[in-house]
């Protein structure tokens, strides 16, 4: 079972240009035979399907802990891609709406009509997640291998996709992952290494990216996020301490187990796209309901619930705009 | 973010004679149009594309807290199908060895070759998950309106199943995730009829399955889990009980909103099978490295995760099946 | 726009046997690359997108045409697959049966699972029919050419098919759409000779299968249906005649076009199979209330529709296993 | 069995500019898990697996009829996209032709290499219509409920494509085919409604289209096409006004059954479009030899069959580009 | 067994301006339906599964012969992909780099992200070539049939996608193909004649396509290349000569077997792609790995492969871009 | 380019008796995610699309002569499969035949329909190999890392393989199989042990596979099959002796080249199968023509072709067997 957190493992900017065009690649990291749901689905039945465990559990707490990290990252990636496609001025539009027409050719056509503006279990050329991207063979050793592996050619598409598009959302998204990509294959080239006597170090980094040039990566290099693994349980996943361990292959700093999730960040609130009748043709009628029900309820004024940036007004967004443009590089 | 807690949402038995044509059989209430992935990854993706969330936020703590229920849902699924192909022989072939000659046609083949007689990602026909299963319109009426639907379709399904095979494992938990799957619809049915007046409830039960009359239903009705709600996180979808609240549509019961998820019970520890190299064709050398991975990071003796039925000899497979006979019915 | 006339193409026998495993072969006559589905769109989507068809009517009414009998054959072979799947014995059973346990290993078990003892689009493997089967490409010889080694293919499984079951179902259907499918392929071998004077005849029978040697093909080349279309429209497609015309490749019989379908004969009433909830657990509600809704509306007591054989009792069914044993060979 | 009647549903703008990107995006409405190819199939499997027929007939009747009415919107939707993709500037091309050079990043590129410049069975994205989308479960209520939803996500859908090119004849697809679509729904509802009193009425306009503000569904509305089923059929699917009657749940007015097809209207013939080799590379020889065999089996000069708008030439398009302009609006 | 040699089977332009909308298109060519992996790959099954083959030599010759030419077509494919894809400035970017920014919509995201500006076995749809594309049912006149039709889509595709782009290496790719796609049309037709005496030759040229009015065809039938099966052999296939001989339908000149595969061209050594990480992110330290190991194994300073025009500097590229101006039409 | 060279890799065991069940298993590894199609497809793309090959010769040469072996490899999976379907009593059946009757549930139900008792490119599971399955990224180090995975889940396919049936052809081929899937790795690992200095030997035996404990593996290794790269080029790919040398890492023996490839066999010459028009209803109408062909072109009597076991009589089938018992364990 899960606890479900409702924050980001890391904060994202609110929503500026639209980018569908970028969007659209940046769904390779999200359903792509490399992307976020492979590594999510990967571990998790490998977690599943570990027998013996009890014998083997440093391992077995290793790839279920993983596992739960991959999580936030599907959260995170269709956060990306819900901002790069929110355009502020389709609230604006009478009904029927022309904001669609005339979509950039690039863009996933899908993501208008099937979905609100939102993301889908699709890789950059539209073509949905399957699971045959799963890989989980049962034998210890071998998973792990591909687990290496599989990290290596994820890291691979996040420069690759880093680089067809600079809107901010996808550069942050990509340079936090690049980072948390990295630290997952240390942990399993560790483990393999502990099994076998492999020195898969020597590989490191695979893909050769010079990560602490990308100045979305620095932050998180800075922090620490690129030699630390959260433990993403109250109570369990306790052994990976017994693998997790030793000197970081570039740098030769410590490696560290931390308890607990990352601090992240509320998710913004993305405005309502009445266009695509996201949430509604008419949101404020839903609003009016839910205010209703939640007085009924006994419910305070103010939601329950934190976010980053409200979904707010336009002028809101122009100012988040100019925060943007003076936080991030490029 | 999740946080990971690892213990399944109720208990299964554990393996006794294996079942591989019923194993590939409940792969439907996994990887199938209307299997778990399917429910998981539809209200997954539904709270991460939610927009104007603070206005909704009933709704979209209930869809998200529903979505965290799910994952303990494919959680159970894998566990089952893993319980069903499990083989105490199978540990005492020789190499190389015969225990896979022969295997029956209704079996999955892939469960043998591309796992480690294991769960797989896949349909009751060996076709793999995809992404087009998952809906996610952004339209909270319509999206609300179709997860009714996506529930209805779901327990037809494990009906069917719990009709294919008797072996305890498949009815313990297909006998769970009917009731289960009852509750999700009276909150989906409860929310549109709150947004549109709607009566859906003169829909149930929907199909017209008589649960009371199944007897590993009847457990789950009798503790309560019928009319129930957990909130599957420590701090938020807080407001899910301004939606989930009045009296069931079957019983007249009032539905209630749980702090925090079931009891549930810690998963087995299902046994090597070295003939399929799970976790590995020696699995004693991995057990030994891990002990002694254990010892240097100063861990105690026994593992700090807990299982319920463990890994154990073939004495215990014996005895354990005589309670499982007991216990079950038919 | 199609009218729709509540007859099949040609009589099948009623339920006798259940035949799980060679329903799953016969489905690959209707989702099969060479299947029913493929015929029938591919003709279908040729008439939609031919062009200047006023200038050469002749073709475009003789593909357009042959994509209306199509219609008839998915309808045919999905009747077959259900009177396979048909279990007279499942309608007697308690609540929750176990009709369904223990299936052959050879059974589609999405047939069970997803549909109630039913057709689905898919092929004897179990893969779902898809667009790509479809061949369109505008260019009317390379469209005829085509659509002449389509039906070759399409024969070719038909006899594999009839060779794998011997459900007088399956062969029923098998000798009907071979001789048809034998019909068209003359069409279409003297559509291509008309325009390109090709003599695509001598390739006849394609494959050599000697149809006159299978007793389910020889009363419909009795009744003379190895050479006739029959006219599906009561207005157009008249301009068939400039094409289909001439001696039959095989016999040198006069080929000749037919106004209106074939006389066919009312489908079979398949009888409830209340184990797979079809139509309902309790088939005789939604009965009582058709019948006060019929009377309601001023309707007769009787149904204004004709069927073959009724859906009826247990009796019935005996009986007409019995003629059925009689009337067909094998 | 059908007849098929050369006619479309209604009338359709000749082609004008083409638009490509457009047509790209009306391929969601044709092989879309929500397009017609899904309504026709699904309510055709429907009708081929229903049992007990005699004793639910009103409801078969229901089913078996809308089924026939797809077919229809499949052939309106491939007549749209063909407009769309035809240039008629492409007629004067010299051979080799430049005419596909440089095409617009959001065309299907398939629909000029695979097609003629023509519809396929794909969608949006490309991706090839697959039995997946059919959902026939034999269980009359939830076949009935998953109808009503799926017309819910097929209007969504519609309104989107509406949005995304202002073509003549995108527009006038989308525009009657969100009116039918409607009725769809109504008929759906209130089916389920009688066969368990569930007001799924309250639902409407799902999703909340405010179809009268939408100019293309206007004339359709003022024809009482938003409230009429017309019977599909000479002698069969009488039973469907025991169901399909009362008052339209957001107008009020009577439902109706007419009996027949709608009027509607006869295709444009489009013209040949020789730089992908519609129906040829030079299609006055087809012509020729066409016109020869129409001689030789005695047919009248004029062809038998009658078409909207004629293929024609230069002249004609800019008329009717002009008569367009008027006619519609924006 | 093969053996393979390291030569194109003819020469194609070295890199000159991108075109990724183009080589999009070339996909088709690749990975399509219709492509050269579906052409490899059904004549490769043929051969492997045909049966009595000492019986029926000369038919498996040709099959297994024509299959061996397929390989050098798909490695063609590629290699103008590549070519089209490949930017001389992308080597100067600095880290990271801009590159890939603001891709043209109308690009294959994936060659970019999955590969390195290169090749990949999909369609210009994106979707990946499946095994379904093969057509191998043992019947040895029907297999022949099949081939002579899928060589004619084949045709029409190429001619499309010639006319889809104008990049220099497209047009050399389809201009030799379409020569060699006719020379196996008439190789399967000649053997579907000598087996039934049907006589396929008067469909040639099929499609209609007047090859000679090609510039890019011309050279190839100025060799003779039209009327000549090369053996792919140092010793087999030599039986060939019984089936493939006559008169060549369209120009009645005498058909060749030639021994051993054609001159060709040593393939161009494409430019690293550092942009990409292909083959590195810095391809000079490989480089020098590469030049160690060759001394340390006694091998010359030259690299013991030849290529055509070597990966060059800059300047090499603008020269050869205006040689290829002066030799290429258009 | 390829020369094709019609001989076997290595000898299989002519017909037996049939095993379906158990040649739909070996499907695993033609079309499987990890089966021939994958390692040859993905060797050949990556040395389709390698750049700057000229400083990089020696990995080219290394990854483009892997791809060459792998064709053999195919080859040799096809023709198992073949040899397990084949049926000695198929050929004396009458027509229409009941052989394919009540074929058994665990079959592959499209070798009889699609094929003629015959090889597809699928999966054990009767899913089509697809595009997917190929890795291409042309990141030098990381293809090859990937290589080395790509061939250690071959190996564990193999090996699972060879437990699910007995059938001497299986067991010849995945004992073959297994030896070189190991010598690939072997070369894999130390070309990234030369460009990285990560020591993957230590990964060895990878999956734990004793292979010399498998009879069947046994003659291969005896022979010095695990420690040699054959060159399969008359002229190219020279420089693999720049990597793929030292000593072997599990025997230590020093790894060789070896030039041209291995001798291996004739291929059987599997008998014609009328029951499923292989090559025809009625072959010996088919050698009549071939004869009289070949007579027409002077050659001789006997095919020029060589062959292992003959097509033959029933009486070589018997003797064959016997042979066949005493030759193989088991």
């Amino acid at each position: 079972m899960i606890h479900r957190i409702d924050r980001h493992a890391t904060e994202l900017p609110p929503p500026s240009d639209p980018d569908p065009n970028g969007a659209a690649a940046v769904q390779e990291l999200m359903g792509g035979k490399f992307g976020e749901m492979s590594t999510l689905m990967t571990y998790t039945f490998q977690s599943f399907n570990f027998r013996d465990k009890q014998k083997a559990r440093p391992f077995y707490d290793l790839i279920a802990n993983i596992a739960a990290e991959e999580y936030g990252h599907i959260e995170l990636v269709a956060a990306a891609i819900n901002t790069m496609l929110t355009d502020p001025a389709a609230a604006k539009e009478s009904f029927p709406s022309d904001s669609l027409n005339g979509m950039d050719g690039g863009a996933n056509k899908q993501h208008f009509i099937a979905g609100g503006r939102a993301a889908l279990p699709q890789d950059s050329n539209g073509k949905p997640w399957n699971g045959d991207y799963v890989f989980s063979s049962g034998d210890l050793i071998e998973d792990l291998t591909h687990n290496f592996f599989l990290e290596t050619g994820a890291r691979q598409n996040k420069l690759k996709v880093y680089q067809m598009t600079d809107h901010p959302a996808a550069r942050a998204l990509t340079g936090y992952l690049l980072v948390r990509g990295g630290v997952h294959q240390v942990a399993y080239a560790r483990a393999v290494e502990l099994l076998t006597g492999a020195d898969l170090t020597k590989l490191f980094p695979s893909p050769r990216i010079p990560t602490d040039k990308i100045p979305e990566c620095q932050p998180h290099i800075e922090r620490g996020d690129h030699k630390r693994i959260y433990r993403f349980s109250p109570e369990d996943f306790k052994e990976i301490v017994a693998v997790f361990k030793g000197p970081h292959p570039e740098t030769g700093e410590e490696l560290e187990v931390v308890d607990g999730p990352p601090e992240g960040a509320p998710p913004n609130d993305l405005p309502a796209q009445p266009d695509v009748f996201a949430p509604d043709y008419a949101p404020e009628e839903i609003a009016q309901i839910a205010q209703k029900l939640r007085e009924q309820a006994g419910l305070p004024d103010e939601p329950l619930g934190e976010v980053g940036v409200p979904a707010g007004g336009e002028g809101m967004v122009d100012k988040v705009k100019d925060e943007v443009k003076e936080a991030l590089p490029g």
